[in-house]
């Protein structure tokens, strides 16, 4: 019955009947997308648009000092599905010196590049047993990480970022519970935004779904409205540096085509070497209409970790 | 043997003796430094002075787009002190569809907030049973993190950043084993690159101790040449938003009292409420010269937590 | 209202009230209790009790081979109270050789001596900084682990068991609530039972509660019957090697005396020296009216350990 | 030069080359080995040896209480190979009543089923994706451990043990670094013992090898000798409950052919269910010439583990 309410909302919305939509992609040969167009031995793919000229855009665009925090708190109640973020604090030492130095820390057991609000990084996905740049699993993947593709080499990216507010284009505050956002509606939010996109932009989507973090957190991770496969095809060819949003998979869920599951993270990662950005915390940014901003965000040094959590910020 | 040429060399450099420069210091009382200048019931310390102004300041400072990574990569080789970094590989899933989407990631067990370059939280360090603002350990520590003081209060911090390059000022690549950087020291260094502090900066003190990461673990971690009491003093009266260094501690190593037990942390974290950054990879920056420059740091939201691993950055 | 039908019901079956029963008691000062009755730098206390003889005693017991499993399955899902057991699998490894062998394995996050079934060791509570025969916490804890007291230096436990049956004493398959077990409880049931106790004997205590382990966890962990400080006193004169119990803090819940946190801990283990097992399992070994066995733990040797977890066995 | 000496010793104490004992096997085909001779559905394999008649013939072996512990201490410092045993002690709560009751406790991060004197359980090893009994991998294994074939269906095990001196029968204190041994060796050394093997023994073999943990770790973990494909295959056929040995890997290490991965893994826990016992501690056992006793077990009730960190014990 919730479907059917849903799927009215969404018609009177003009939001399209999902359908229409249907995703159909079949992951490329590994002949057909490697070597990556940014070289055989690459492990960066479009963080390699982080160059001085990208940075000096970026700054470029400060005006006010405003920043804007796109990171979520990260504790062991937030949406984790079935992974896990346990700290445990630890009142360790108490120093023997006169002045009487207390020292605490926490020990923490999670999948630490997979948590909160995260970066992707290439050795996260796959297809088969293929990695970004045809990198194979079996041949990189140790017990202590992979010895290529590790979310090390990216490096803090900073450049200019542009908020695509398709919630707003399309008169919500919150996309449908398994709305498909198409490449119309991308194109759409960023006319009605006055801007077009730039090669290395890193591209932020608000669905309005980070509305349920914390509120409803059982919705948020029950499905999502997030990219189809056009969409994020019409991205890919951008050229963006990352691709965000404030879902937890970028890709709508479930996806419209059972038969997939996920292609837009094989499409960003695997096929295209872009850097994905998920759980981000957009309210702020979108109420202030901030559509075009400074982006800097710093993915931990993990030695062949596959992402990392993050906190990023906009400054505008 | 090794000590006497130590000190023969430090005396060929004019580097003076340790004796000069002892430390003597005794942690204040609570209702000496408490309520902060912050507020009675301030989080954030030094973290304050992050505002629009501070933002634009140091956006103006970046002119060529050069960024300079200022965290060192995260592993389990590292040194890690009695702590640790524990990284293993999951191949986790093969999803069923027909897109062949694998799926890795890692767990990862770390006393996070304490590893690798590191942004120290006011609820690290205590006073007895007292941390900054005269919170309580006992009142606010609970299993799973802290109830005050957690880094999830700071925040992303932009800034403009200042390296203070003590072992250029004093005409070595790396200062001393046991080197007390004394005020003098760094009022020198600063005359030398013809720059003063302002109220906000962040102030990265250059040691050359860097250099022994990853080469000389074993010697990064005996001891160390870094902040004693009056440059800790001097530096927070010059009110800048945080302090780091390329060593581990701040504070130079062994206490040069042994009476004392890293009194510049105290200094820093429990009294003045100016975070740490430590372990910071400074070789780069130090030896392009870059003195001035936006500096910007986001500590990883860990509700409760005694601080964050980072991976900061310096923009010019 | 809750409450009045439970005093209701205890009225009824002639189980008193719990304020006749109200647990006073002091911890003893150090000299009192220390040097040991087991010598001066013991860390096995009654643990002591396992020699030739007491095992040939518990073997004599073995007449029909039955085995009593008394271990619950240990997961995620028991009743961890503020602890966790976080397993997580890892496929491994899929060796290169013709002979296709892979390997798996899994990791696990635990407070690994205080989950599940579980045997208490000695640096596990404390009178203030205290712990048996006067071991300081100061001055035995590291961070991996206590110097003294550590539960490796247990052994392997083998001696006559005897089952205190006293829900079957009172007429009923579980005690109340909040039920306080009293010395002329446990003499009555051993009475029915026509068994005494001998020194050395390890000692199970029946309750009842354990049917609610995994049928109403909550009302698992909100309160359990157990024993009062005069029974556990009563007990420990008896000189057993072992105490146990199916409830998780062997103590009744909440204490009768507000003012004490668990005393039977403080009295079993501080005091006495003697170690204690917490969520046995039981059901079948008291619906067997199985009261006298061999009973066998072997707690890991974790070096250091505050405690094991364990699958105990009774065998008749 | 090491390599010659060690033939040559070999040669002198009859100790026969490798290369006629050298392993070829095949692992059978799924069909060739299932269902399991105990069943279609079964989870036990030969712990279904287990008994009451198993038990009573254990414990009549008990005549002097004389207790051997065949567990190792666990560390973070023991050979662990790739693995950890990570144990932080917390210093957790010293509770706010007026008994002043502190508790200790400790966060383990380990793979505790694959660490220390260890219980393999049939989930461990695989040939290709099948599993003893054919359960496959890739439908039985969860984030959380395996559906099927998991620790926690073997259940605590007590039977006759039997201690088969290798190096008793051939001279020495401990057999060479990778010699193998063959089922004439069992046989023999079984002969000089004057005993015979029954179906539900525990087979215990001692190699002496167990001589090096902790004086030599390196060298007990860089080859081994142990059992090769022909001896566990007559082992095998014996029909014991369990296999054990003073060795990490009961196999010889490394394989005599470079073709095969540890086989006798696979030949007990894939093809027979017979679990094995890894690590064990045998120097009292073998030197007190302890050939006979009853042998008993508790793997911990890890749900949907590949195995469990013991600590055995043979009484007698």
């Amino acid at each position: 019955m919730r479907f059917i309410v849903v799927i009215a909302a969404a018609a009177a919305l003009g939001l399209g009947s999902t359908t229409v939509h249907a995703q159909s992609w079949r992951p490329p040969a590994d002949g057909d997308r490697c070597p990556s167009k940014w070289g055989a031995d690459d492990q960066r793919g479009a963080a390699n648009h982080m160059k001085p000229d990208t940075v000096l855009r970026a700054a470029r665009l400060i005006r006010t000092g405003q920043v804007f925090e796109l990171g979520r708190v990260l504790s062991g109640s937030i949406p984790l599905g079935p992974r896990r973020f346990e700290l445990n604090t630890k009142r360790t030492v108490m120093n023997p010196q006169s002045n009487r130095r207390g020292s605490n820390e926490e020990i923490v057991f999670a999948e630490i590049g997979q948590v909160g609000t995260q970066f992707d990084g290439f050795s996260h996905q796959t297809i088969g047993n293929s990695m970004y740049n045809c990198y194979k699993v079996d041949e990189t993947s140790t017990r202590t990480g992979f010895t290529k593709l590790g979310v090390e080499h990216v490096g803090a990216l900073m450049t200019r970022g542009v908020l695509i507010d398709v919630a707003a284009f399309k008169g919500v505050e919150m996309l449908p519970d398994t709305y498909e956002i198409t490449a119309a509606d991308l194109q759409g939010a960023l006319q009605r935004q006055n801007l077009t996109l730039q090669p290395g932009d890193a591209v932020i989507v608000h669905t309005g779904w980070g509305k349920l973090w914390g509120s409803d957190d059982a919705r948020y991770a029950r499905s999502n409205p997030g990219l189809g496969v056009a969409a994020a095809e019409w991205l890919a060819r951008q050229d963006p540096m990352l691709v965000g949003a404030d879902n937890a998979p970028i890709n709508v869920t479930p996806s419209p085509d059972p038969q997939l599951s996920n292609p837009v993270h094989q499409i960003m990662l695997v096929v295209h070497g872009i850097h994905l950005l998920e759980n981000l915390k957009l309210e702020e940014v979108a109420s202030a209409r901030a559509y075009e901003f400074a982006f800097v965000v710093q993915p931990l040094k993990i030695q062949g970790g596959t992402g990392s959590t993050v906190a990023p910020i906009a400054v505008r």
